[in-house]
């Protein structure tokens, strides 16, 4: 049994320890956190893609690494600073050193008037300028005057990193859990993803028994996967059974699904069942509501069979791509839960077969312990689910459709198989 | 015609003079309920299974026969008699002569505390046990003390009956009927099955013009089916394109349909049509609802395309096995409806077929006396079913299909089809 | 541009202009009308079809002329006279010069009580007889007495006129356009469809580069289609890729799509995408709601991909086959709806292919112009219509089914799919 505290307790930990890092989709925060994540699962593999190297439509960028950044006034007092919130900087900001007046300084500073304490996380990777982010009530604090400007970055050749953790099984067929490791202080989205894979693979590293191999990614987010699917799509498409993408799944509120592009494939009906028994509330989106790695990963010639798992999800809270999204939207609990519906859909993967029942008509159940041997009225319903599960394992339907159609939980979906392949009652047809 | 009150009433007869008997799924009450079956249907077959006979994973059960059963205080007043109701007896009970407190005798009891005016139906086919049920009321009203109690039972081996009759088509292709004789004094959920087929079967000897071979079975409850489709697969899976269970049918409350395990065969598709104007407030289930022999008839590899015609149905009604279930809870008229719903679902699958229009563009009605010749406002409509079943006999649809898409009832239906065939309009495709 | 008031002002003209004439199913009034639309259109040609002329199951009639006809009383009144409102006698009336009591004339009179106002239209092509129609007021007013009933009719061998105009595209494959032109002063349920049909002619003239030609029909309905068709079928099952029936097409009322038999076809599909968009309250219709030649286009064996496009549609509106139906029941602005409705769906046709996206993974719309450079909280969203259109080119969908499936208007899916050609992300795979 998992211990759920203990879990969501070190997930949390993990969160809070790599939730200072600066990172982005290059860079020295982003080696600095694959690092502290190959410290927890020591087989990860960290891989380096040069600056310059093509990926389909798109071109690794060069490396960006910062010192500081900070805008200071006449007096010299630091208005803005880095230092204090590493969102304060528009990612892949280039280097200046200027003073403006504040008339010439407004056109780089980003803020949202409706959300006026919050610092917004703003992105520049492919088009080169700087910026500065902060909250709307500070820019609006901002007198006339002179300011000093200081970007101390570098953008140069260099590498994309990411890292990559496989986990061979009895079988060759694959899970595949991919998640990003590309913005700075920002937790739900996006440290709930890397510290709930984190302990999903030292999970699945435990399980000794694993029919399928699992590929465990942690990439920036777009860029990353496009590299990734580059120069591994051969083997992914011919071995991807189910995948899933983990995003924005340490709080505490809902749960959502978010499909594959056709809707139908082994990860959709079993994450529709998952979830369905795992948070009967959850919301279900659809490919069109699609934000993460799963645009990728579902694209046309790609379409590898892969869902999204998230609690809130993309844009369904205020606080998403701001400097509200910290370490108090996320939880202990919240991230055990995220945890718990992605390991749950992985059992009922590793479980799932297509049935045969291996007699004609109704066996006899009393005679096997299954069934009352004393018929009364209230006998019919008892074993209800064990007689549908038999009914259903007709060659054609595998045993997530068996328990979608006959209403039961995946767990108790696979210990009724079991029971049932243990008296020789079943037999897996694949 | 159909004299429906003259069938009714005889139905209701056939039931009163069966209701005393005490059937199980062996013995002498089974074996009289067939030779009065016989006596309406005389080419009706009793066969004679021998116990120990294997039939797919059940084995025949030894023959049980009861003189006499009672329990009787210190007194000797008996204060449960078998002879007062043949439900006292936990069917299958093996023999007893003791004395016992009432503390002893209380694990060998069975009472409904919810309906304490309810004798229940209990059964212990496969384990030898022995027990009297009794109402809620009469074993509350036991005092303490000792009681002798007795069944004077037998359990040897013997056989298990079952009645079978073939009528003859033109064609090899077969209708089942099957309904079931194995419970002792009910009404519902029992004697209106095997009455209500016994007049089907009456009924259908009758037509001299069958298209299709019927076979019609009373058998004991799910051993007695599973005996059946153990020696007659092959034969039933090669011809029958429909079949019906009929079992509740004879109250006065709703109707219900059950569903065949796929839930798309013939006989559903010409179930639901039928049921939906015989009784549009029906009430549809699906296979996971199921409760009589079409639990045999469509599990996997047998997958005869069987659906359930039923009243109120299985656990649909208090009264469902216990004594209440007495020739009170079923009429003349709820035998008779139950007898009309599964009449309308044979002359529907007499008159199936799938048609192709014989002209291109719609044919001129006008002159072959199907449409008005002066044309105004309202010629439009007035003819429209006509020509609605012209315009969907495109070789791909048969009459159920094309009645459900028009929105015509069974009759309606088969009137139009047969007007348009003497017409010239329509062929039989198949 | 469509200049959306100049062609709806013109269309209104040519139905005033049409409006007084004596249309029928044959004669000198349906041969006018297509000479008038023939000054419009100036490559239509007139087809002349023998009396006698069988077609499928029907045969050509007799042509029918009226020079006049009347009823007056004893006194030389005349209290009913086709010469002030053509509706006034039973289109093929046979000619009649008589003094007949009140009593005698009345089988003779139609009229409509519950509108007692109205005159209504009564046909009767097939069986000869004479009759005539008045408003129930004007019925009610008659006195007993003796009248004089003249109709100065011919029904004698001629032919049936219909007009017919191939604009040829660069493909052979091709779009049918069909309206009726037989109905005598009545404005909605006739000259609606004729002057819409007419307008959209001249449109697709002066395209210069149609993808597909186009057969455009002005025909008597019912007798005109069924013989258009049984000499053109060949032709046009291998050809028609949609097509779209106009009739009661220019009122100010709703929208109607009138889908074809099967209701799947390109011809169902395209149109609900534009009159979702056109007109999002618009009612469907199945074809078991059929009326005009939609009727034979998708009959058995025909199974033309054929819809009707409507504004209030068929039996919808009280006046229909009244005098009701008159120039005030239609609007230029109700016509040019109309007109609008089925030009979008020949817009969409012309411009609807299967695509491929050219690249794996997402394109980097950034650089490409359709992606804002500077990644915020809202630039998810801005272009999703561009991205959602690439995300489905995949090989198996249509732009109608792309368009449909992410939720934009077919005019924003002709535009984005263009710019991403020519921006060289889509292929048309055909």
């Amino acid at each position: 049994m998992i211990d759920t505290n203990r879990v969501g307790d070190e997930m949390y930990r993990w969160a809070s320890d790599l939730f200072p890092i600066n990172r982005s989709i290059t860079g020295a925060g982003l080696r600095e956190t694959l690092t502290y994540l190959k410290n927890i699962l020591p087989d990860l593999t960290i891989h380096e893609v040069p600056s310059g190297t093509r990926a389909f439509d798109w071109t690794v960028p060069d490396e960006w690494n910062i010192q500081s950044a900070w805008i200071a006034d006449e007096a010299g007092n630091r208005v803005v600073d880095f230092a204090d919130n590493n969102l304060h900087v528009v990612a892949y900001s280039t280097p200046v050193d200027e003073w403006l007046t504040l008339e010439e300084l407004q056109p780089h500073l980003h803020s949202l008037p409706d959300q006026p304490d919050a610092i917004p996380y703003v992105t520049s990777y492919y088009v080169r300028r700087w910026g500065f982010c902060l909250s709307h009530n500070e820019r609006e604090a901002l007198k006339s005057g002179r300011y000093h400007v200081v970007i101390d970055s570098t953008l140069a050749p260099g590498s994309l990193s990411y890292g990559e953790l496989i986990l061979p099984g009895r079988e060759e067929k694959e899970i595949l859990l991919s998640t990003y490791v590309c913005h700075p202080s920002m937790a739900n989205n996006e440290l709930s993803g890397p510290v709930v894979v984190a302990a999903l693979a030292k999970w699945i590293s435990d399980k000794s028994d694993r029919q399928f191999t699992y590929r465990i990614l942690f990439l920036p987010e777009t860029i990353g996967s496009i590299v990734y699917i580059s120069t591994n799509l051969d083997a992914m498409k011919r071995n991807t059974i189910a995948g899933v993408v983990a995003s924005c799944i340490g709080d505490d509120r809902g749960y959502s699904l978010l499909m594959s592009r056709g809707g139908d494939t082994l990860a959709d009906r079993a994450g529709k069942l998952v979830m369905k028994h795992h948070a009967p509330d959850y919301v279900e989106y659809s490919y069109l509501d699609r934000g993460s790695d799963e645009r990728q990963y579902c694209w046309p010639g790609v379409d590898l069979p892969v869902v999204s798992i998230m609690r809130v999800g993309y844009n369904g809270y205020p606080e998403y791509h701001t400097s509200l999204d910290d370490l108090t939207l996320i939880s202990p609990a919240g991230l055990a839960g995220g945890f718990a519906a992605i390991r749950k859909f992985i059992e009922l993967l590793e479980s799932n077969h297509v049935y045969n029942v291996t007699v004609l008509c109704e066996p006899q159940l009393g005679r096997r312990g299954f069934y009352p041997t004393l018929g009364g009225r209230d006998v019919v319903n008892s074993v209800r689910s064990v007689s549908n599960v038999l009914a259903y394992a007709d060659g054609t339907r595998d045993l997530v459709d068996i328990a979608t159609h006959i209403g039961i939980s995946p767990e108790e979906a696979i210990d009724i198989a079991k029971r049932l392949e243990d008296a020789g009652l079943l037999e897996v047809e694949r």
